[in-house]
């Protein structure tokens, strides 16, 4: 394995091993915003899956700016991977099946066509990897 | 106290309760960012106080764009704290000593007047504070 292999699998483990996601939008007056968020599915470092109210702020911003940014952290080991890309807002019946959970209509009493209901996909770019003091910035 | 107060007060012990506070900026063209960083001191919800190299990429973002966001989250207990604000970046000796703590020169090897020792000031405009599915706006 080359370094680079080593710190995407090092990357790859930290994603699937969290099981909520800090997720960072532009929103109103252009302010960073961030939110703790369920992690619902990962195709490796280039698709994360979540889900949410439509209705919800960070769908609005997503509308308005789908430059997005994922983060998952491990503050006790101090290490970190930082994903930045685009989200698209998906509300086709086979995208929010894909992802409807038992338990979902406590959120989404209408079920899986709820509209309310929607599936943000995010597809990383480029990203950064942290442990300890060593940084490494790449390309996806 | 009144409900306000009480949002404000759990909100306060909150950011209080947190080591670490995750930091959002925005960055290279644009991106929303967000780093997990560790809370030195906070002035209650108005004024939080954090540490970092001069060198690094948040205070890059900083001088470029000094719109931020703090975020104290429990995500066990579904709770989370969003501070909007700005952040300065101090570099006078008295900031630079209020936030030094023992064992800083791993960091900063040439002590409290290591130029790449900096300190990150920021003051909240508004904020957002969550528990369950039950969230407030307010203003500072």
């Amino acid at each position: 394995m080359t370094k680079a292999e080593e710190i995407m699998s090092l990357a790859k483990k930290l994603a699937e091993s969290c099981s909520n996601v800090m997720v960072g939008s532009i929103g109103n007056q252009d302010y960073p915003y961030v939110k703790s968020m369920f992690k619902m599915e990962t195709n490796g470092l280039k698709e994360v899956w979540l889900s949410t109210n439509t209705s919800s702020k960070r769908v609005s911003h997503f509308r308005s700016n789908p430059k997005a940014c994922l983060y998952f952290v491990d503050p006790v080991e101090y290490k970190g991977l930082l994903l930045l890309g685009k989200i698209d807002i998906l509300e086709d019946l086979e995208s929010k099946k894909r992802l409807w959970r038992e338990g979902f209509d406590i959120y989404y009493p209408k079920g899986i066509a709820d509209p309310d209901y929607c599936v943000l996909r995010f597809t990383a770019c480029k990203g950064n990897y942290y442990h300890n003091l060593k940084n490494i910035d790449f390309e996806l």
